[in-house]
Formats: structure tokens, sequence, C-alpha cells
């Protein structure tokens, strides 16, 4: 989910609430992806930033849920399927508000048609992933639906798991002076699955970045502890829209140093040929972190060491004002906005 | 989820692999819906029998799990939409492991050019429904796919809950000499959908019963402890499958009354008209439940004083063989065994 001020969800629906759901391409990309989170955050009373996961008190314990489903085209895909993509993703999106996975719930919308071979297939992908970050599938679901309600195979992964320590970060903990850290290459995952989904030719050269990060959490956690104030995967959006959601919810200003960011040669390519910024496009192996200046460089130590973490770097700074904005300062020294996707968001990217 | 034995998932694919994933209708129904569980519990390790929800421990407390995609059509039908459908059902199975629910995770998929004013509409409903139930939606995640791709709005619903006590009611607990205990009148649910789907005309007459049963549940327990042995919702494939389901997984017989059944009035007639067996009609707003016989006269006292359960009753008894059967004792005093839906499963009921 992406952080929204929930009192925009009053917004009215305009006269004769003809409007409609939308693709996320085109100039109502973003704005339409806004109005359905503000309109269910809104009726269902969230308040505060959204984030990757939410905390649950139950009894003596706080644990942490996190819910995505995955409508990911092509299904196989250069480093990975819609399998091992639900279970990485789910487990980031734990592991980013300091906690460690532990349980996955799992269900699946089918359509009549579908080979069970290739379900099979994809089952089996869940449960290597599954494993290997050391994570139960506990419960599941199947559905089917008719040939054309739905296109192939829908899954839906729950992840629950439990606090590592005290630390817990949050989309809004940011803070002036921190440090801005990147843990590893921008773009593939997107770039990749473009480019299997439209033959473009990259597919032998990008693999999605689709990895788990827990352990890298950890090992930040352990070298950082309370100090580690933000962490987010940028996956939807890219990391563009991840350092906004941050600045926003924050209320703070991030300044990114473009050439230090850490872009592939591939991707930069493909990024070129598509007409994309390497900034907008969907990771699912790479975290971005705010961290106070007295500890960044042990957690970058720490990261560099996780192999996850190998190619971790400081990208910028973050600053008092102005509050929400995100600039990056060029190779000519040059600043410029960094704006969320407006026009050219992906759709079924993850 | 229902109730399968997972070492079948060793059954090999057919020569070829050409197997495809067939609607829940015709002869293949039940036969495919099995292989789709088998497949999905044999590839993930998962041992023992399915029940309608997990326990999950998580450093000192258990929790309970569930989660349920929902697929219904159409999206609104007399007595509830898909909204309260899936905060119903999810709830419920999270009560019959004798748990408070406490948080929800929700995710949806929605098709391009589905109403937005639908979504409000649906979204309102859940809001509705969680707080009738006294839950938070807690996170939540929207996609969207491009038109034809799905059929205007799928929700997939994850809860959580704590234990009630040390109760734990499962579906391999039932034991030769309980009580089979229903909470209300059948088929009401499956039928109401099918009268909105086709325009059969019981649509004023016949309503679901999709409800809440937490509150109801947690009366039992108060009543019987740990001798309510078993709980179930009878929804997809109806009374007849979860009796079979928790007969098998018992390893036990059970015998009911058939004359003892309440099914409305209006529900037997839309029954009759569709050729349809109200033991195999999906009902979202009743339980059956195996009690030890000295506590069977609390539970239905217990069951009776809460509104859920006014016309609770005893249905039946559990004997020691044949294992695994179900079998009903008719008006005229013959018996005829009672088996899981193979031919007419009716698909998207929820």
């Amino acid at each position: 989910m992406t952080t929204i001020d929930p009192l925009r969800a009053t917004c009215p629906t305009p006269a004769g609430g003809s409007e409609r759901v939308l693709l996320g391409h085109g100039s109502g990309g973003q704005l339409m992806a806004e109005l359905l989170d503000d309109l269910v955050t809104g009726s269902l009373g969230a308040t505060g930033p959204l984030e990757d996961a939410a905390l649950v008190g139950l009894g003596d314990v706080e644990v942490v849920v996190s819910t995505d489903s995955f409508v990911v085209t092509p299904r196989f895909f250069p480093g990975g399927d819609i399998g091992s993509l639900a279970v990485h993703g789910t487990v980031n999106d734990v592991a980013m508000r300091g906690a460690r996975p532990v349980a996955l719930a799992l269900a699946y919308v089918l359509e009549e048609g579908l080979p069970i071979a290739e379900l099979r297939e994809i089952t089996a992908s869940v449960a290597a992933a599954a494993a290997g970050c050391g994570i139960r599938v506990v419960t599941g679901d199947t559905k089917v639906v008719q040939r054309g309600a739905a296109d192939g195979l829908y899954l839906t992964t729950t992840g629950i798991g439990i606090r590592l320590g005290e630390t817990c970060p949050s989309a809004a903990a940011g803070r002036p002076g921190d440090r801005v850290l990147l843990s590893g290459p921008i773009g593939s995952h997107g770039t990749a699955i473009l480019s299997a989904r439209e033959g473009l030719g990259f597919e032998t050269a990008i693999s999605s970045d689709s990895r788990p990060l827990h352990h890298l959490v950890s090992a930040m956690l352990d070298a950082g502890g309370g100090d580690v104030h933000t962490l987010r995967d940028p996956t939807r959006g890219g990391l563009a829209g991840a350092l906004n959601e941050l600045a926003a919810a924050s209320g703070v200003a991030v300044e990114i140093d473009e050439p230090a960011l850490p872009v592939p040669a591939q991707v930069h390519a493909a990024c070129e040929l598509l007409g994309l910024d390497p900034l907008h496009v969907a990771n699912e192996g790479c975290l971005v972190a705010f961290v106070a200046p007295r500890s960044a460089d042990a957690v970058l130590a720490a990261m560099r060491a996780d192999p996850a973490g190998r190619d971790a770097r400081v990208i910028g700074t973050v600053s008092a004002a102005p509050r929400g904005r995100v600039t990056a300062r060029t190779l000519v020294g040059s600043s410029r906005i960094v704006d969320m996707l407006v026009g050219e968001q992906l759709p079924r990217i993850c």
C-alpha cells in the first residue's frame, strides 16, 4: 500500500457517480491509485500514515501483518515467478517494520482452463521461496472462476511476523539529518517484467531482483537499533514513489545524489528504449532506509556484509524543508524535483 | 478450505500434463476441487487435517489465522454483499477454532471499469461488517487489472484471532457418542445467490444467512468448554460436505436425523425447482458442532440463548464405524448415505 492522507478520503464523488476504475496508466494512473487508496482507507477509518505492514496487538504480543495480491503478467519471468514474488514481497513488507516473518497465508483465484502443471509449478515455487525464507505456509484457499473471469491465476499472500526488538521503523519516523541508504541496484524488476511481456530482447540480460530482505533488515537493526528510523522497499512506483511517500509521511525533504544511484547498464539501456525513468521502475529486492547520521556508517557496513546489501551505499540526506519534497542533484550540479509517477505507471508489474 | 488427506497430493499428473483447471461443476467438480487442495497442500508440506483456520505460535501466544478469497456473483444479493460476506466468512473461520477475531487484512483485485460508486459501497459494507464484529481492518492492498482480466471485483480477507481459552475445537476431535448440534436453518445462502443470479423470483422470499458467529461460539465454549470437540460452518459443499469432512478427519461415522433438519419452506421450494439437495447448498450463518453427550444440553441451551442460535437443535449422533461415513435417517425410518457434492457444485457461491 502507499502512504496517503486519509482525510482526502472525504472528497465527494463527482456528480452522477459515473467514475470508473481505470488501469494505472495514462495521466489518471497515480491519481486514480490515490483515489482508491483514499476511499478504502477513509471508509475503513484508518488514521496516520499507511505502512507496508500493520502492527496488531494480540494479548501480550504485538505482531506485524501485511497483505498483497499479486497479478503480475507474465507469471514466469527472468529471476522469478508470481509464486516466489508473492512470498518475497510479503516477507519484505513484514520485514520493513522491523519484524521477523513467521507465517504466510495463501489464497488463489484460478481461471478455469489454467494448466494444472502450471499451478503445480507455481505452488512449488511458493513452497521453495517460503522454505528459503524460513517461514511456514499455514493456511490457504482456492477459488475457481469461469474462463474469462480472471487472467490465469491471482495470488494473495498475507504475512505475519513478530517484532525483532523494541525498534519499529515507520514511514513517519524520518528526521532531518538522516542519511538515505539504498541496499542495491534499482530498476531490474520492472524492466525484466516489461521485457519479458513485450519480448524486447533484454530478457537474457536483465533478471528481476526479487529476493527476501529480512536477514538484511535484521543485520541493520542489530547495527543501528532505533537509529534506523525508516525502511521501505521501493516496489510499485519505484524509488521515486517510495521516497515521496516517506518524505510526505515524515514531513521532511529528501535530496538524493543522482550519480550515486546504482542503475545497471542493461537497465539503463532498457529504460532509454522504453522512455522510463529508472527512479520510477519497480524493484523487488532492495530497500531504502533513513538512518540517523551517528549510526549511518555502522548500518552501511552491516548492509555490505549481507549478500542482499553488497552494493549498499549512501544516496542522499534528509532535511527539514520543503516538507514532502524530493529532489535529485544531477551530474552537472543542478537540482531537479523527483515526482511520483503520474503518466507512466506500469500495470500488473507485481 | 476443505479437509483433504494430504497424502493424496502425491498422485501423479496424468501423462502429458495436459490437465486443466475446470469450473467446479459437472462430474469433475468435487474431484477437481480435491485435486487442487491436494496439490496445494502436498507441495506446501501441510500435515494433519486442514481446518477452517490455522494455529500459529508467535512468541508466547498462539494466534489463529484464516484466509479466503471471495468471488461471489452477483456481488449484491438479498441479505448481504461480497464485502459483508467476506468479513463474516473470515470471522467465522477464525471463530471455529475457538478464537476471538481481532484483526482483518483486506486485498482487492479490481477490474478496470468497475464503477467507483460500487467500490465505495462494498468498502463501506466491509467497514460496517467489521465494526459490527468488533474487529479492525488493519491493512490492505489494491491491484487493478485490465478490462476482461477479472469480473468486477475480487476480495481476499485474512483474519487473525486470539484463543478464547484452552479449548481449541478441531475437525479431527470428534468422538463416538458426541451429539451433532446445528445452530440454525440451512440452505438460505446458496439459494439466495442462485435466485439473485438467475432471477428465479425467490429473491423476495429468501435472504442469505450471512452473519458472524463468534459470539455464539464464545457462548458455546463458556457452556461446554473442552466438551465442544468440533466446530464447522458448512459453507461451500453445504452441511453434507462439512459432515463428511469432519467424519473423515475424526475417523468416525455420523448419523443425522433428516426430519430434524431445519429447511425453510422457501428454500425447500427453491431446491425442488433447481434440483438441489438442501444438504449440499452453501450456508454462511450457521455452524455444526460435535459435543460430548454430558455437555450437549448445556451447550444447546447456550446456543438457543444467542440470537444466532435461536433455532439450534440436535440433528444426530457420532458413532465409531463405519469411519468417514455420513448417513441420514429418513422420515420413513430408512437410512441413506449422505455424500459430498460430486455433480452439482455451484460455482462462485462465495
